[in-house]
């Protein structure tokens, strides 16, 4: 099987996992108990922050909340941050920003939402012009887990602070963790990242802040983490998210390079007759959109999937809502035909240049005998 | 090392992790995909819900909602279910309600703390007196994680429903799942488990609802678990629960008696004029602690460690509090004197009769050596 689905999940890193695994059976202590064994663990848990934090930002003025995954970091990001007056998002965002926003709305605070352009990035100057004296709390992703676009997070946080020093700047950062390459400035406040896209295992993520920003925990309890976030640490889960850190981010420009090889041959070979790019050129190399307009884009998958081929159809998330079209598919101004035929492939380090030919083989051959079929 | 500890954490069932490995490196794939090998991982979840679930209640009146552990079941119970009027809780809770409760306080909702006995359970007139026409929820923890006291919370939850058939019943059940016998009435809207306490891994729990109560999510985003909370699902964390669930039921009666023996060895041979025991005799066998009075338990748990012989001084959680006596041993009615001196040795059926001997006898030798010394 070629598997092209990596920005849902990817496959854990064999080599994390294995220098992880002593925290399973041996060093096992709750890494709050007091003896020895158990500060042990809670040093282990404080190496595995600054491991996770450094690769993108300056460990004194950042600090990690490690959490169940992206989507509880962007809860704490959105309902801890964005507790007065208005919140200020995108129509972009991934579905752990976009319900908990829509949430937030159902309790009484305005949710204002930018316009995307038509790759699926921010219209900055929607975004800004949204922003005024009340807004709390300001949420961009980083990249867009459907397009691939990128938001200049930087330029954009450094934007909103001028209109709006108080305003807190989140973003997203799960499909640009380990993939991209850049350092948060001090203008971003909170940052969300994932372990399970970059070869960690699911249930473990991290929502890091700006040192001096002052939280509240979303998750009340015993007061682990110093009171930011409650329950026994996943010891296992963060040392897998350590070491797969560190892992990506030594490769960072080479993976990048193959991926970007893995993306533009697929782009290069698929029948322009029969596929349209919705993905920019110049988005993250690990994922590629396309739509066989016309078709439905889940049959496509199906028929791929029989072939040998696992590609998803937009966001695995999604998939949840029972909706026919992607929201941010239609908020680029893709038309319904466009949104019905998308395919999302989403690239790993680990997949190669034969699997890049014979994927764009599959699809094309897939599409042009449905295309006849339908004639 | 002499393991005593098991109650703020155990190891991880070395079956259940091999049953449970598949799911890390072979069957990765997102539950949410629509592909056949995501649908897949989601047949796995649903019938780790079934085999979690079966053990302590009826599945055709039950459903689970897996979470990231005790703490945020806990989390989800409060701030889902008692979002209205006042809420009724014990002094004899975990952090993961006590804390929570708090923070309701804080956003304006009335709490009342129902007394304890002196074993650590709570006073049932007294919880019921707290009861009126605007309780929306009331949250009593099973077994107490400090104590071992077993709350009758089949009885409770019936007369509180007697009193008011709105509120809603909560237990945190973190203490009691896989250890003690017991099955669910209709009367129990919720009831927390957590997996790492069995034999599962840390990171993972769950929150099991009556099937028809309509409750809220606490953590927004896809969708998954029919919306109730959404994040890509922990499988490997989720299938070691399940498999270790299974262990442990099947070996509930068994393993009961064993612990019960290892802690009746410890009981009697601790020496009577050194320590006080402070857990009941009908309590959890899982769960002893006794007093050294006059002296300080971190004290001797650090010298016990030194020793061979790792114990704890309360619960794990409460170690990040920086707080020198347990708010529940006092609220035990128990004095200063004896809070201070307080050791919980909980066990788990690896544990062997030889070990409970062993951990008597170094527990004698430290105290009375202290004691000397004092003198």
């Amino acid at each position: 099987m070629i598997y092209f689905d990596n920005a849902a999940t990817t496959k854990p890193d064999e080599q994390s996992l294995k220098q992880a695994e002593k925290y399973l059976l041996k060093e096992f202590y709750n890494p709050s108990a007091l003896y020895s064994e158990g500060h042990k663990i809670n040093l282990e848990l404080k190496q595995a922050a600054l491991n996770v934090l450094s690769q993108i930002a300056d460990i004194n003025n950042f600090s990690v909340i490690f959490t169940s995954g992206g989507t509880e970091a962007d809860n704490q990001a959105v309902f801890c941050g964005g507790k007065r007056g208005n919140v200020v998002t995108t129509l972009g965002e991934h579905s752990a920003i976009y319900s908990a926003v829509n949430e937030l709305k159902q309790r009484g605070i305005e949710v204002r939402f930018a316009n995307l352009n038509s790759d699926g990035s921010v219209n900055v100057k929607h975004l800004l012009s949204l922003i005024d004296a009340k807004t709390s709390l300001v949420s961009v992703i980083h990249v867009n887990n459907e397009t691939g676009a990128i938001n200049d997070i930087l330029e954009i946080a450094k934007r909103v602070k001028a209109k709006n020093q108080y305003t807190l700047f989140h973003s997203d950062g799960v499909q640009a963790y380990g993939k991209i390459s850049f350092r948060l400035s001090a203008d971003v406040d909170m940052y969300s990242v994932g372990a399970h896209k970059i070869g960690g295992i699911k249930g473990c993520g991290a929502l890091i802040k700006r040192k001096n920003l002052i939280l509240k925990p979303y998750i009340f309890g015993g007061g682990q983490q110093q009171g930011l976030r409650s329950g026994t640490e996943n010891i296992f889960g963060i040392k897998c998210f350590e070491y797969a850190s560190i892992d990506r981010y030594a490769k960072l420009k080479e993976n990048y390079e193959k991926v970007k090889e893995i993306k533009e041959i697929i782009v290069s070979k698929l029948d322009k007759n029969l596929f349209k790019v919705v993905s920019p050129l110049n988005g993250s190399p690990y994922i590629l959109t396309v739509s066989a307009v016309g078709l439905r884009g889940e049959t496509i998958m199906h028929e791929a999937d029989d072939s040998g081929l696992i590609i998803g159809t937009g966001s695995a998330c999604s998939s949840n809502a029972n909706k026919r079209f992607s929201r941010v598919i239609l908020a680029c101004g893709f038309d319904e035909k466009v949104a019905d035929g998308v395919l999302r492939l989403s690239f790993s380090p680990s997949n190669t240049e034969n699997e890049a030919y014979e994927a764009a083989e599959i699809l094309n051959k897939i599409v042009k005998h449905r295309k006849e079929v339908m004639e």
